[in-house]
């Protein structure tokens, strides 16, 4: 049994530029490719039409967020299961952030499936790879808020953020599956090591310490910038990169946590 | 229950510019998406990883050909189910005919689902709704030729066809479900009617009269083109736009045919 790891190896082996949030082509555009499944991504009988769209809509354009880029437009392609009549819904859940939806490609599938490429320019493009030791990790916003709410597919793409820290990250990711993940994505890709102090987190109403670290679908951003840059009032700063490899959550004593045993912890 | 027809045209109420192969955009940018299911548009038993990956990438190829597009780049997202292995092989079908693809998503799905969305440059985009009573009706190749041999998952876009009619076209669609539906798509978007006549069509090697006028999957190229203008002696002239609306086939004297009629015909 093939890995779902050892098979986006065997895709990066083909791709070119797969890796980052978004490719990079020339003149500054910036074209990603996502894909949500009934049952993986969403729940049909929990979420409506709308609010699938714009769950989609919305972690494509974080993607473009992640990139430092301003989304120019999207075109979707829809599978879609016998008795689903939503597709308008779908599609105004889509629209819902004020980017066009230039095109669409409708055909059967036994689940809903929505698949959203968007393209979008940027001035700077930021890639996951360029952090070097000594940058400090800041982020957007406040964490663990889905993981706390049960999940509302809610997203705020940060866009204008996005495109402030693009002017000074040596590299940008957005946080789709936690910090205790996202963070080591950024250090890996960027040859470093990093540390997250925990009590730094910008914690959600509601979530707990071990939420805000490996909570899932905040989609705030998380870029690595130079000691030297003076930051926006609401960027903060939740940790560093350091030489070496390796993400390293640590309480405030500088002590490492395994998250596994968190609760007793917190 | 709402129609396939209904939810495209609720989708068109939505996104802006649907109803062409692909969306143009400003700076001679085109951008295109399609959706391929298995057990919709391919079987898995009939064909390898490769060869699907191959379908998928050029259908969407051969929409970048009918806008008179030269394709920059691509990304793929892959719906992928438990025990299929074989991403990269899907993933090198799919660079197989030269465009390079920039960017993958890969997620969990019950059916393979492959979803494609190309990127290209034309200095003239052609729409299909630029046609006028009196263009002739032209195609690149030979038509009936997947339906004659049962269908081959075989596609070669006709990029540099599409590029050299492009500049001349007043409208332009290939030809995904065959003649018959896709000649009176271009006149209905153009506004006109059309005859084409089915003793002009090119056959394929072994094909009816009516599975060059029905079969679908043969990506070739269909435009619409002055009656002035001298074409390559690669395009054949099947028919032409006329004024009204509705497309006719006819035999040699004129005489409409009722393709459900047509194997006593031939």
């Amino acid at each position: 049994m093939v890995s779902e790891l050892e098979m986006i190896e065997a895709l990066r082996s083909v791709a070119v530029g797969i890796g980052d949030d978004a490719a990079v082509l020339p003149g500054g555009l910036v074209f990603a490719s996502d894909m949500l499944v009934e049952g993986v991504h969403f729940d049909r009988e929990r979420f409506d039409a709308f609010a699938i769209g714009r769950r989609a809509a919305g972690a494509n354009l974080s993607d473009m967020a992640a990139m430092g880029a301003v989304p120019v437009c999207m075109v979707a392609a829809f599978g879609v299961p016998k008795g689903f009549e939503d597709v308008a819904a779908l599609a105004a859940g889509i629209a819902d952030y004020g980017v066009d939806l230039v095109g669409g490609d409708l055909t059967r599938a036994d689940q809903l499936v929505i698949s959203i490429a968007a393209l979008g320019r940027a001035e700077r493009p930021v890639l996951r790879s360029g952090g070097r030791p000594g940058d400090l990790l800041v982020v957007t916003g406040s964490l663990g808020g889905q993981a706390a709410s049960g999940y509302t597919a809610e997203v705020t793409p940060r866009i204008a953020e996005g495109r402030v820290l693009g002017q000074v990250a040596t590299a940008m990711i957005d946080l789709s599956d936690g910090i205790a993940s996202d963070a080591g994505r950024l250090a890996e890709a960027s040859g470093c090591g990093a540390i997250v102090e925990l009590a730094l987190l910008p914690r959600a109403a509601g979530a707990t310490v071990e939420q805000a670290a490996t909570g899932g679908e905040d989609f705030e951003l998380l870029a690595a910038i130079g000691p030297e840059v003076s930051l926006p009032d609401w960027a903060t700063v939740v940790g560093r990169l350091i030489p070496g490899d390796g993400l390293r959550l640590v309480d405030p004593d500088g002590v490492t946590v395994d998250l596994r045993g968190w609760d007793h912890f917190a």
